[in-house]
């Protein structure tokens, strides 16, 4: 027996996912008191079951995360078999390691914190870097949007003259799963520090001119670097009308309008957050209900992720090292 | 050697515990991304060095929080001495039980994270149940600001005609310090829940008529329950001019408004939590900023805390049983 | 599968439970060597079954605590599937907070050392603060034997004309529970230390001239602060027959006799401590056995405990601070 | 479900194991770059599964053991609903206490790191020292190849006119083990530190002269012990043939040789650990693998293993003391 | 700094300790309520200092293992710098392995609860076997009392007859150790299991006829070992006056009584449990204060155990196996 | 105090740290036996003393893995004060996340087990990918070996013409932070997967017609990528000779035959491994021993490390977020 809950941070998602897998979302209540501190009850019981709260750690991140730690801890008490925690945005995960010294690992104390509270199991898309898996000692499973992502974008990319984009060299295997799903060319930007934090596009990486370009990425906060990317492909003559896909749709302020401004045309992204407010109508906003809803199936059921990952593992292997190979069956 | 760095909470009082240990505030720097992720940076190096985190988790709770043990990681990670964190008002400390099932122990479960993160001392002021202390297996250290509000009390409360008031039968033990060290009786309010969340106050023991009332509390959230326990003395025939003292100044939302329309006249709190606004000046601020160097001094020169904390002793022992004894020295 | 496994503490209490289960309690065998160390063995094997090891932590407390221990320990080696101990009466659960600087937590130190042991489960009685539970990150289920009590008084009780009485503060959410179960009023009796250890019941809370007083407590040790109460009463013109009911009825050295001089007529306590002797006719013993192998049933099911609990919930809720909520489902 | 896998330390014994159990042996992949670095690969899902991970940690010891603690790694990561060791010789085991100052115990240091890489249960065979058990706080299982190594021994020795011969003090519990069962009177060598590492059988308990002696011990490595033995009974007048049975057959070097050289006519060993390369004729090896699929059969199945541990436990009972017992049924 | 704290067992022994270490005994105080219940207070800070708190395991076991644990967990609260024990009796020491299967391995619980309660460092004497160390991972000294019994035993036993008797191969390095400094031949007694847990002397090696015996052993329970050794001894032709050496004389019961009558004339044992009445004038006692204090202040000063430590390490090491070695300096 | 240990991986590296410190190495004695087990030994007592054990591990990786390990527990049990692990090169860093699903992360786990066998603090250099440290949860400092790299080269490089070359995008932060020193442009080639294992350079971003390139890594094992790199630069018309700089070299079988072949004409490592041979001439190895002894010596006195990062803290910083700051001084 199993129970999906939800925290707030994005209850049309948990609901999604419920009603994909035939269930009724499991009953809880959260409230915030006066002094903004949180509290949580479950309004059924979950001893023995097998729980997985549904919460991405979206802004505001921090009341997401103690939520998430609160209900986890609840779970613990009320003698859950298992509590896992599906997190499809992984707040934090930027902050992997230390830039400066003297700086906190904070994605592995979040990673830290999670597993204190009592989860045991931590579903998730579409991570920042791979190594955040290693944060954890318990299974860590990075689902990809990427094959979702295509086959929305599919339908509407020109895919005679199409191009795809990684906006720098830390989204080129994430780029290059794009490209191999599309058949189409890739083509890689780089970044270089100026001065303090500031950075300036550099150099590119194959021919753009002419092509309508789609540049993916992770994610979209301000969309800033992805502003800058565009400029610089209208710069270097590619086609006025760009595409961008991204897994995880912030779109914090004014990002859509900056976006547009800069030429983009058509916006891809995915539900793993929930809408700040009403979208553009550029904006396509990709379900991740089912993806989610099918790991959840096949870990119930011990059955492998492997359909669900082998796009991913496709495109994450880095530098490889001959081996002498000795097969064990 | 040691360095007090100060969170983003309450950086005044940070300045204030340096300056009475003569040492300049260590340099540290929080910035806040646009998505809400906090990023902490110490700007010189604790290396080997006593670390004392200044940081109330007052409101917004969880920011503050999360920030606390972010810059308990980063300590960690450069290798501090000893990582004590100094939180003069302890978020979610009444979150210590709970009240229904399904509920997670919220304070439990942030002593596990504080622990988790790194943190190898607690200091506080006033917990607002002294069991939280067993939730850590940490050193945690619960000062009282009792005394130093008696001091401020003293000048202003007609001591002649007067009587301290606990709001409940939870803070008897509180008011029993107070009624001490000012020489003055003890009344006792007793609420009882009437339906649902609703309580009212139903009993009251010892006489007020016509008496100065000293109602005194752990914290001022809302003010709501001060705002009942006045009416209920007025009733009661007290003097119109109410007093109160409380360790934690909140004074949330029109908090402070609402306690002077229901007839308190003074009302004395201490600084352990940054004052969200200009404070009405019928509010009196008693600093703690000494009460905790003194404390930190202490610790670092391996010296007794019996002074800082024989009065609250005094007034804490519960139900206790006959013993036979046995000296051993 | 579930084995009911019995330290030496109170063999019939498991016998009872497991009775109930209709399960035959497992084999186990405890020795005592000359020199009082304990050897514990189970006679069948736990491997994989889910074991509850029935031992109230009763005087000789640290041998029961110790045995229980090994039992635990026992039970993982041998790869129990679960190993949970149902501990009816916790041991220095009173010792839940230093009253002096420089004193251990006991009950946290105890909570540490069950979880050390492999014990990943606790099962207990009327725990006496309920910040307890908050010692221990396992699921830890304090189920009420109130409304047992509650039965068992109201067939002797003079209900018309009777009054709850809670011989402290501690006691007034228990005292509750009593009245509203029993529809009667509530006297509230509050001590005041005098000096040294000693305390002094200063005031009442509520009138008892004329009245059958039934007083309330989680626990009867040497009886003393029941007999002082007892005084109490008499002096406020209480009928001169009192009852007395509560949880955990240790009655140590002539506690029985002390109560009955004190002029208590009838005295209601539960087995969750084996009786030290023959009991005096006066003491009626209600059986948690049943109580117990409930719990244990709805735990084995996964089914909620809301129905054991609701009573005792109900009771407990303390300060409650208004709320924006937000339900989710 | 459970899956059985190898590691590379010896898959014979895997495959032979998950014969017994009628289940295909678990695919694998284990990759040796040129650097040495291992690199584990599960070819399938684990996910809910009880996973045996068959690996002795037999020479060469260390790369053995890292690649254990991968597959481990990997099991957890993958979600494995059970990770057990199958570790039927226990490399470093002999390294149970500090024989001087300032030395690790690498045992119990193993023990640890097995547990801190997700190992939940082990099961080995002939363990050197009972006590390497309290080293682990999971279940280990130490299971006795002796009655297997006494049926082969059985066809070809001499009954009439043997004796079981113990080749110094700490395999006399052993060595009682194999008399017992083949009805053969005991007699043991004893050492003694000449000089440095240097020792010298210096006594003998029991008459060898004309007798055919089977010398036993937990394991032969370079064979030198037995070698010793072997010369010590030869001038003591025994029969010119001798017999030794041996658990763990590293037979490193020359080992075999040096003991025929010395005497000895057959040598029985067991397969816990893969050949090094052909055996001598005179070498015979009687099979574990049914005896570690009973294991497991009974393991899955809650059943307990006291069949398969009678005779061990028999023969392991040290000094025993006097109690005053109590059985609990 | 550095605080020597004493719990109930053996307030002189830490008396004499403190004396030796010229610094007053630290101030506690240790009450036990009617219910059994123990209290702990420290009555001076240990802020910051390194506490070394002395109590042997000794009957009543339970209660002085749980009165370590508390006087740990009070050290821990209050901000000591390093809490070490100093257990010169280890109690639950035989408890090292599973003489059955389903049973504790209660000494490897008692170092996973006395880590669990804080403490960090372990001070020990003469243990039972040298494995208990590997229960633990923190550092652990096991201190040998066999010179300073030499040294009252060479006074008195008629050194040109004499000879060491070790009552079972268990004791065999110890006696080894004890032979060396005294000069002395060794001669072992075997013993075996008959039925059940009665055991028989089946075996002697070497000659004792005319000659005068030291039985040595690790401690003294009921002493049945010993007598049991004293007739075989006899039976042997041994000279009737017996001497007797152990480190830990618990001397239950009749202890004395039984070994004088068996013949022993003179027992040699320390102080390292308090003796439990009057002794007998036969009964000699070796004062460990010093050992300890030289242990303690050698531990302060970061200075070598060796001196201490290397008659203990040249009997003890077991089965040596050849090397190729590599001194790195 | 400080001890300074050498492993077997690298003893003139540990020597000449050891004679930088201006301290005699720490005595200690590693044997082999002939099952290939180790066993270690301290010479001399660390008791209480700072221990920094110096030991790659580099290859056989995973003996000097468990070497390290062991020697960690004997410090460990010795009572060190603080246990330090040194390990210039950092073995299993690459596997720093799962290429594929089931496969454990090596790195992470080999963090783990660092820390589960004592180890409190772990200096490095030039870790493969930064997130490494957030395996860990106690302090790591990389260091940065390319400021002395750069020093070397410099004075043969002719800098007139040259550029840094980043043999793939992973390397681009290292590479920038080499031409940043050296004034030179920054040319980056591109590789991607063909076929399985199999990557071919596919782009190059910037000129290198004519250029004397220097070709830059963190790491040769077996140079295959490098010499990879050497073919597309002279496909592209680089000058014939081409430079190599990289901080470990392993130079594995024939890997500088292979790099020499491939146009390589001078080759730059350090000694953060010890050469497996007599190294060709055109291999020069810059010392890191200053480096290490620096950091250890700020270390100790609780000085900042900020000279010995700065250089790497500039060239690594990734993709940075615009953000609100608040310095707190």
């Amino acid at each position: 027996m199993f129970t999906i809950l939800s925290g707030t941070a994005h209850p049309d998602l948990a609901a999604a996912v419920a009603r994909e897998l035939g269930t009724p979302l499991g009953k809880s209540h959260v409230e915030r008191f006066p002094d903004g501190e949180l509290s949580v009850r479950l309004e059924e019981t979950v001893r023995g079951r097998e729980v997985f709260i549904i919460q991405p750690t979206s802004p505001p991140v921090n009341d997401h995360l103690v939520e998430l730690l609160a209900f986890a801890d609840a779970c613990r008490r009320d003698s859950a078999g298992l509590t896992a925690a599906v997190v499809p945005y992984f707040g934090y995960a930027r902050s992997d390691r230390r830039n400066r010294r003297r700086e906190p690992i904070t994605a592995s104390m979040v990673a830290a914190l999670l597993q204190c509270a009592g989860i045991e199991r931590v579903l998730t898309i579409d991570l920042h870097t791979p190594q955040v898996e290693g944060f954890f000692h318990i299974p860590v499973d990075s689902l990809s949007a990427v094959p979702a992502l295509c086959d929305a974008v599919r339908d509407r990319l020109p895919l005679g003259d199409a191009v795809v984009v990684s906006p720098d060299a830390g989204r080129v295997s994430m780029a290059t799963d794009y490209a191999d799903r599309l058949g189409l060319p890739l083509v890689v930007l780089h970044k270089r520090r100026v001065s303090g934090a500031d950075t300036k596009i550099t150099h590119r990486v194959g021919d753009v001119r002419g092509r309508t370009c789609l540049i993916v990425d992770d994610m979209i906060a301000t969309g800033g670097t992805l502003v800058e990317s565009a400029e610089a492909l209208h710069e270097a003559g590619a086609h006025p009308d760009l595409f961008v896909a991204a897994t995880h749709g912030l779109l914090l302020g004014t990002a859509t309008e900056d976006l547009l401004s800069a030429g983009v045309r058509e916006l891809y992204v995915t539900d793993t957050v929930a809408p700040s407010g009403r979208l553009h109508p550029s904006v396509h906003v990709v379900a991740v209900g089912p993806l989610l809803a099918s790991a959840i199936r096949r870990d119930l059921g011990g059955e492998s992720f492997q359909e669900l990952y082998e796009q991913a593992a496709r495109s994450r292997a880095g530098r490889r090292r001959r081996a002498s190979s000795a097969d064990v069956s």
